[in-house]
């Protein structure tokens, strides 16, 4: 269990510092644009998919973990595990990314952490909600019981390619607690306050996704 | 057979509230650009196919469905129902779109709707009637006796990216009555009385390339 | 055989009409970008090669198929229909885009004929003849003896954009004479006279790939 | 091993031609942007991953074929074999590059070389050490004992788009020793500089990933 630990650690460190990464250094949504920080996201998740995922099966993501707890394909040790590595590796992508950009002398108020401002608390929960739920629907089928699994990893990855082509604008799509957490404890101010949207929308998004996977894909055994 | 309503009524939700919310959210070809809107489109099917594509097929598209009953893939109840689903998950699609924007206190006069300008009738049918034939013709052959199943989903959602890097300048590129149809409603206008090219040309494009599909391409047992 | 040139007829029409169309109607390098022109040609070969490709191996490209002849993958009449199929269906490709153009009101001037200007024709023929080189000898291994069957469509399309990203800004990138041909024949001007540059450099290049393919790389039986 | 040679020699060639070509010919990131200089390099590779793959394995970057060293994946001779193809290749490129913009009256102080400015050695260390670090890691993995052969080239390419998405504004993004060679010989000046930053970084990863994909991964037979 220590090694998947390792591999989750890995993969979120990966996550969070290439994808948050991207919008700082590439300049935003006037830089590199919507499209290019959607990509550093989504490769990020196929790169790791193919090889941290050997080890974990690559959740990367606080809300994968619980609802694959929640359809029992992990216990709750490995819950624990998984949900700690998470954590750990998005601080220490966020630390170095806060290296790379004391090194060149900028700014460290932009980290990339999410927000939202004319959406409001309750249009973005809904937002952040729903496109869990449609990543995770995506990841529970295709890793499932009739899914294919050579393909799992590029699919899932060009999910999250396409929920942050749709969300970027509303709250800059999260989907991930882990992701939201580190930029936000790091870069301080509205991103503290909005911080629980970000988790407790896309956990809950992820436990109906578990179970309309369970009961109306037939995803599990 | 409820179940695969199910799969078709989520999937066409997702096309529909992901593509047209790109559009709208990203800003138009000014702001994300017709890359952005086509890959949008496009995941968005990639996403489907591998994911309720295990239960139904992911036509999400009455053009598809009415493609594949006239080559007999699916009969005459299951056609009723995939149309029915169809359209009430791009509605529930455009509804929820509808909801993010009224959140944000953005106009919902743009929804993403389809239309065309100077191209007039004639071309729009044409256009339509072209851009459907090539995008089901794949279908058809990479779903088919000969084709490609772990890889179709890919194939078909990166065919409708092409779809839109080509016909988002002349008719918005719809291909798919349902994706028109629930927009316009909402929208009203313009988009109203234009909307029956939206839905008879892509029938027809897809019907045509069902019958090339089954006598040129062998596509069928 | 005759089906073999009725699916090179349709694939090549799809990669002008597409790939082409999207270069006029997208604005060019100004406008879609040399990305998304890139990924129109690309897309199109994908989408034909897992579709009109299962009855004919989707050459969709004389230099491909003189490549393909040149070690043995087809005989001398193979060839001649290929060829024919092909120049048929990249004139209707030019002849549909013209006539969307037409119904549109816009100008015909430009129809995506490739050209160039300050690299010459000896730079121009380099270029081209290079690029050909790297494609085809991309095709010759990757659909060889040692080759990857099921991958092989998604690598040559995107082989395609990768030789487009290049090429664009130098010679339009065509690598393909049939997609030359009938974009210069009615667009005319400056484009027929460069025309030949288009039509033996691919040429050359294939061949060559094809040699080395089948010397160095091991592509034949 | 000739033919290996060959194989590296051909692919790293296209690496660097295509790869750097397109940075200048696209007018850097203000014209053709982040993304299709990304996407240049990383389908670089997924086309010769799946064409001069099949002899060599495809390594076309020293920190490669020394991280493949390392895990004994290559004897000594081939790895000196491999280097010199591709220092070679990576020449060969670059000069290909100069006679292109010479033909079209261009400067060639531009020759996609790279540099950093505001982020000092000790940084851009650091950054080409953790880039190559997360690159070479997802090429062990992939490519070994639990990894997926015939996706491995696909992921492989998409990783190297992530990371250039990444590091393209802070260090030009090198990962390769090969690629950053040649044309900082060609251009002179700093980027001779900080040539050994584009040296030693990559292939100081590079090593530590081999053992990371040794020891925790279980990579190696």
């Amino acid at each position: 269990m220590l090694k998947k630990g390792v591999a989750e650690f890995i993969g979120t460190f990966v996550l969070v510092l290439f994808g948050t990464g991207t919008i700082v250094l590439g300049g935003g949504i006037q830089g590199i644009g919507i499209l290019g920080i959607a990509l550093a996201f989504g490769l990020s998740l196929v790169a790791m998919a193919y090889s941290i995922g050997t080890i974990s099966g690559c959740h990367i993501n606080p809300a994968v973990s619980i609802a694959m707890f929640v359809n029992k394909r992990i216990n709750a040790s490995e819950l624990l595990c998984y949900l700690v590595a998470q954590v750990l590796g998005a601080f220490l992508g966020t630390a170095i990314l806060v290296a790379f950009l004391k090194l060149s002398n900028m700014s460290i108020d932009n980290l990339g952490q999410n927000g939202f401002e004319k959406l409001g608390y309750s249009g973005a929960f809904l937002v952040e909600a729903v496109l869990t739920f449609v990543f995770i629907l995506v990841i529970m089928v295709v890793t499932g019981k009739n899914g294919n699994a050579s393909l799992a990893g590029l699919v899932i990855g060009l999910t999250l390619v396409l929920v942050h082509l749709f969300g970027i604008p509303l709250t800059g799509s999260s989907v991930n607690p882990a992701r939201s957490l580190a930029p936000a404890i790091f870069a301080g101010g509205k991103a503290v306050s909005q911080l629980w949207i970000y988790i407790v929308a896309p956990i809950l998004g992820g436990i109906i996704a578990a179970l309309v996977g369970k009961f109306v894909f037939n995803t599990e055994k």
